[in-house]
Parts: C-alpha cells; sequence; structure tokens
C-alpha cells in the first residue's frame, strides 16, 4: 500500500504510483505529509489516546484509522505500540517540566510552591486517566517508563532547590535530599488519588500540599540537624 | 518421578513405589512431607529467594532443587512463579501489618509514631531488594501484587489512626485522608531510596520520618480547616 510519506530510500525502490485500485469500500483518503510532520502528527493523536484510554485499551488499528494512514507507515515511525506510548509520554513528561519550570524562582517562597503545584495539577488533570493507570502499574513498570517517570522526578526536585534559600547549605546533604523525595512521593499519592476519586477541588488540593510542604520546611532545622 | 507429598488423588492412582533407577548422579535425596507442611516449606524458601534476588532472578528450577522436590510438584502447590511469589509476598505484607500492629496504641503519638516506623523500617530491610525492585515496577504492575500493596497501605493507614486524637473528628475527612495518603507516599518514597541507597542509619531515616509526621500533626488544624 502506498502513502505520500514513505522514507526517501524506499521511496527510491518503489515503481511509480499509479492510481489506486482498491475496492472502492477500502479507500480511504490518504494524506502526504513530509516525515517531521507525520511524527508530529502520530505523536499528537498518541498522547490524545493514551490520555483520555488505559495502554491496553489503544489499539494501533484505531490510530492508523484516526491519523488515515495504513498500519505498516505507522509501524515504520513508531515499531511498536510501546514505541509510540514512550515517545509521547516523554512529551508529556517535559511539558509537564516546562510548566513547572516557567514558574518564577525569585517569588516569595511560598507563592513559589503554590505556583509550581497548580502547573503540576492543571498538567496532571489533563491527563489524570493516563496518569493513574501509569503510576499504578500496568506499562509503569516497564524500564524505559520507569526511566521518564524518575527524570520528571528529578528535575523537578532539581527546579525546586534552584534559587531556594535552603540550597547553598544543603546541597547534597542527604536528610535533605531524602526529605525532598518524601515529598514528592507525598505530592504523587496525593495527586494519583485524587485523580483516581477527587474529593477536594484542586484548589484545595493545592492548599494542602503547599501546607504540608510550608511545614516540612518550617521543621526542617529540626529535622537536619 | 515419585515423592511422598503427591495429593492422595494422584497417590491413589500410581503404581506402588518400587526403588528408584535414575542413574547415580541424578539421584536427589527426597522428604517426605504431607501438603500443609510441603507447602510452608515452599513458601519460606520462596520467601527468602525473592527477598535476596529479584523475580526475574529467581527460578523454579533452583527452588525445586533447594527443597528437594521435582519441579512437577512445585507446580502441583504452585502452579506458575507469579502464583508463589503473590503468596511469598502476600506473607511478607501479612507480617509486616503484624508487627507494626503490635505497638501499642496507647503510646504517647511521638512514641507511637517512632515504634510503629521502627517496626517497619525492620521488616522492609530484611527484604530490601526485593522491597525496592517491587516498588519501582517490574512485577508490581500484576494486578494481584498491586492489590497485596494497596491492602498493606489500607491496613497501616487504619491502624495508624485508630486510637489517634484526631480519629473521632477526623474520620472521614477527605482532607485528612489525603493527607494520610501523602504521607504514605512520602514513607515508601523516602524508603525505597534509602534501601537503594543507605545514607543515613536506620535510626537518621527513623527521626526524619517521624519528625515530618509530626510537622504535618502540628500543621493539621490549618491544613483541614
Amino acid at each position: 500500500m502506498y502513502s505520500g510519506d514513505v522514507p526517501p530510500v524506499r521511496r527510491a525502490l518503489r515503481r511509480p504510483a499509479g492510481p489506486k485500485t482498491a475496492p472502492k469500500g477500502q479507500r480511504r483518503p490518504r494524506v502526504r505529509l513530509d516525515n517531521d510532520a507525520r511524527r508530529a502528527q502520530l505523536l499528537l493523536l498518541a498522547k490524545k489516546s493514551f490520555s483520555d484510554r488505559s495502554y491496553d485499551d489503544v489499539s494501533i488499528d484505531d490510530l492508523a484509522r484516526e491519523a488515515k494512514i495504513s498500519k505498516g507507515l505507522l509501524y515504520h515511525y513508531f515499531p511498536t505500540k510501546r514505541d509510540l506510548y514512550v515517545a509521547g509520554l516523554r512529551e508529556i513528561a517535559d511539558e509537564l517540566v516546562d510548566r513547572v519550570h516557567a514558574v518564577p524562582v525569585d517569588l516569595p517562597p511560598a507563592d513559589r510552591v503554590r505556583a509550581g503545584l497548580d502547573a503540576y495539577l492543571d498538567h496532571i488533570s489533563q491527563h489524570a486517566r493516563a496518569f493513574v493507570s501509569l503510576m499504578r502499574g500496568g506499562i509503569g513498570s516497564d524500564p524505559e517508563v520507569a526511566g521518564v517517570i524518575e527524570g520528571v522526578r528529578r528535575r523537578l526536585s532539581e527546579r525546586f532547590l534552584e534559587g531556594s534559600p535552603f540550597r547553598p547549605a544543603l546541597a547534597g546533604n542527604p536528610k535533605f535530599e531524602i526529605a525532598i523525595r518524601g515529598w514528592i512521593g507525598f505530592v504523587e499519592h496525593a495527586t494519583i488519588d485524587w485523580c483516581a476519586d477527587p474529593k477536594l477541588t484542586r484548589e484545595e488540593l493545592r492548599d494542602l500540599l503547599s501546607q504540608v510542604m510550608l511545614a516540612i520546611i518550617t521543621a526542617l532545622p529540626q529535622i537536619i540537624r
């Protein structure tokens, strides 16, 4: 089955494309896109599909149909469903980190914590179903996926420390580091629970999380001494 | 290959056991055990093996050899490696909950938190490798395994509330419930990190976790208002 965006090497090998002769019922409109545009289109579609549905509920058949391309061509860009999923997840993860990083580091600490949590919860709630199924297991156990999750944790905690009044004194302090990891665990568990069964408004959850953070910061001299 | 603890139905069907004729090198001593004792023996062995090594590094061949039984007989008790793993994990989980439950509820709150954390960390550090590989993915994504983990969280948080001065006023308060879930997330993440790379002593980690808990308790009126 021919399509406009076969990579150059394969395109050079194929016969000149004549008119399709597939029976009318099987004919679907095909859209010519260059490689980058096609990849971007598939990623966008994957991000949407995997955000709305769980990994197992998304099929390559559906994705190919929605993208109006053949399954074969989809597999050319992403050899497996997992590859497409990981690529989409990586983009969602990068967007999450970017949104949290957009919070100015020179805000007063309490405002900065609240604004960072706002950005985090905004983004997560757009992908709530996918977030819960990802964090509660399933595809989350894949080493590459686990690496993406761990990368988000690391980048968010590094950002949290950037410009923080604690940083110079506490860089490399193992108690402080483990307290930051624990705090991320607090936020993740509370957020997973909230996404699965939102009994609080987003603002109530944000306030709760930032109050807990401030309580920990207040107790810090005691904790790290 | 015959063995003393074939279940009664199969035992009735088999021919009278004569002397083994296997070549000398292949002969291994067999131990007759009744069903319950054999099951208990296999569970004990599984708990030890899965605590020392990751799920993927434990083989049924090794387990059968260590138990001095045939692979076939092992599969009679536990049809798959996963079944044996889940059964072992359930026992480790029950022991964890029992150890934390052994802490008297009438201790002063700060002492109770510390004693509960001592029991938790003691037990986890005995199974550190298994705990890290379980919580970081792999077999942890299995729905039954995820159910065991979730059961531990639920029972530990219920126990934490039992006899707590907060309980009557806060039962069913969604902010309080989510704070308890978050706290469990804090403990889990910090403990996973610590097991993987122990930069603190167990006592230092326990003190850090209990100080964070007390900081949250102190901030509670503000958090739940």
